[in-house]
């Protein structure tokens, strides 16, 4: 565990997830939190699918980036936001299963930046295979409502 | 405009397009195709958003990397699949408007390998500004179909 | 052409460069620099090479990115310093030839980060493709040396 | 331990590393080698630095790439050459002290395309501390030759 500067840091990474409306649209949730790691999974639904019948890449980026989001967000301070500077992300394998699993941990907190990695699992609970794998930066914005303005 | 070995590539790209559903999801539509280019706009509305209300990184993303993945489809041959590698995005400004759209072009088409890269604007038409820049590998997979096995 | 806020960002620009050794080992140089966008080129010879004699990855990455950097640094104000946040590069064909030509442009300019994308290629002057396309991310160091300290 | 399918796996990959003459050039050596795994080290010296005297950026990425190239190699078979598809890299903390050292590992080896990362360390050994993290797609050539033509 890494050290945060925020004792609430859990309450308000889960409050700032609950204000996302585009994880409500993935039907994504929280699996796993701690400060610098953040686990997010998602059900794979139709309407989640690329042309093959797969979870979209955008999908697997989209859940990959969040996750690392709230890690690095876990690290940082009471009174900042977060922005995502960048993220690249490698298909691994075709995100073919029932759930998406994005496991998330920051690999360098900085003042203003941090790095994060992320691996995406695919499959059942217990019966999973990587299918991808990211690296993203991200920017504390200090003095910034996570609200919108 | 690139030289693509499938007369019907329009076709082709546009049908498969339609049969993703994640891209209905996000309303999104392809605004202009050309050999080795494709624009896609998505409208926003208020399920895409993140915790401040503008578009989240990931329909962002979801969007450059479907772009390029088109951009780059238009050039293969009429028997083959298409799938990502890899994108890499880079959010430059925040994604808050009414549209998002999304240009990419085929950088350099190769028998395997294409890479391409997308820029993203926000705002209305007319009205618009650079919110992202991407970069991405898509891989040609000869003799694949397209379709749900 | 971009603004700049320093009038002697080209004199800062090529003092930084010519105060790096390792452009100086790669016998590197600066062929073009105006605000927001610098040029460098650099000849081929064995000790530059990869197991197949071509330019080494690793030295297209380099120039790539220290074109982005001081494309980047050209746009900064005269008390900043500058380092490279990240930096992605796609070899998109052999880098075989006799002079490497990378090509960096500044996509954005904020206070803090700039994203540059660059574009790399290989021949004679006259007679080049391309053999790489890079984007990166640079970070602006406020009252901040860019001399040893 | 990763299978690889070629008994030779480590006298083909010193080979090859002894044949990049810019590994010499940076004075760069093998420090461990497994199926899967690579890790190079290249001491400091002042013509590898960039303006403010640390390891220059080109450096770090090129000693990450080819760390991540030979754990890909190592795992692919006795008659493929290998070329780099693109790298992406994280400059995490000033590239400052004595010695550098990449330790890349595979993370997922395909028939065509294998997914590598690599951590960058600086310092003695024995007190070091990451200064980069990179992540890099490599591509097979079956039946080619890993010498020049």
């Amino acid at each position: 565990m890494q050290p945060t500067p925020d004792p609430d840091w859990s309450i308000r990474v889960r409050d700032s997830f609950a204000r996302q409306p585009f994880m409500a649209l993935l039907s994504a949730s929280i699996a796993r939190l701690e400060p610098g790691v953040c686990e997010l999974v998602a059900p794979f639904r139709k309407e989640l699918g690329q042309q093959h019948g797969f979870f979209h890449a955008g999908v697997v980026g989209t859940l990959a980036d969040d996750a690392c989001g709230y890690a690095a967000y876990s690290l940082m301070a009471a009174t900042s936001s977060i922005l995502t500077v960048e993220y690249k992300l490698n298909l691994l394998a075709p995100a073919q299963g029932p759930r998406l699993r994005a496991l998330a941990t920051v690999v360098r907190s900085g003042r203003t930046l941090t790095v994060c990695r992320a691996d995406v699992f695919v499959g059942e609970p217990g019966n999973e295979r990587i299918c991808a794998a990211a690296q993203a930066t991200l920017i504390q914005l200090a003095d910034t409502s996570d609200q919108p303005r």
